[in-house]
């Protein structure tokens, strides 16, 4: 299954049909500890500052979960895209 | 189904079996004109430069896919952490 196929099939609801956005870092391992643990958190910090950078978000839209298996470890960030959402102009 | 789910259904390859980090963006949007084309290429280049900050990556090792689809939008990149991958000093 591809992973639009994923997104795709996500129940549909009101709050759901707004514009969203979902940033996924997903981390595949070998074994339960990773020297990558160490620093996910701040890594994740910094990607999503990332995004920031084109998309305007407010704190109260950013939902995050994270989930972990034996060889996986997945942060999911959900964001709800204000209506007035407007993609910051990106200056290079 | 959960994300979690979606990763750890993926098919299982030798490759595949190597520690391996997924940087997914999935926008939904409400109507076909996307805002977010515009600075995906952007978008894709500063995601991997942080990770490039904690990670020692190769060019060789990143695989980027784009999919669309009437509503929804999804970057994906995949990055095989090779196994003598040294993860970076990071000092914060």
């Amino acid at each position: 299954m591809s992973l639009l196929n994923y997104f795709s099939t996500q129940p549909k609801s009101a709050s759901i049909a707004k514009e969203r956005l979902q940033i996924i870092v997903a981390h595949q391992r070998r074994e339960r500890s990773s020297i990558m643990s160490d620093f996910l958190p701040d890594l994740q910090k910094e990607l999503i500052e990332v995004v920031r950078k084109y998309i305007e978000i407010r704190d109260e839209d950013v939902n995050i979960r994270v989930e972990q298996a034996e060889n996986y470890e997945v942060l999911e960030v959900n964001i709800a895209l204000p209506d007035s959402s407007i993609v910051k102009i990106h200056t290079k």
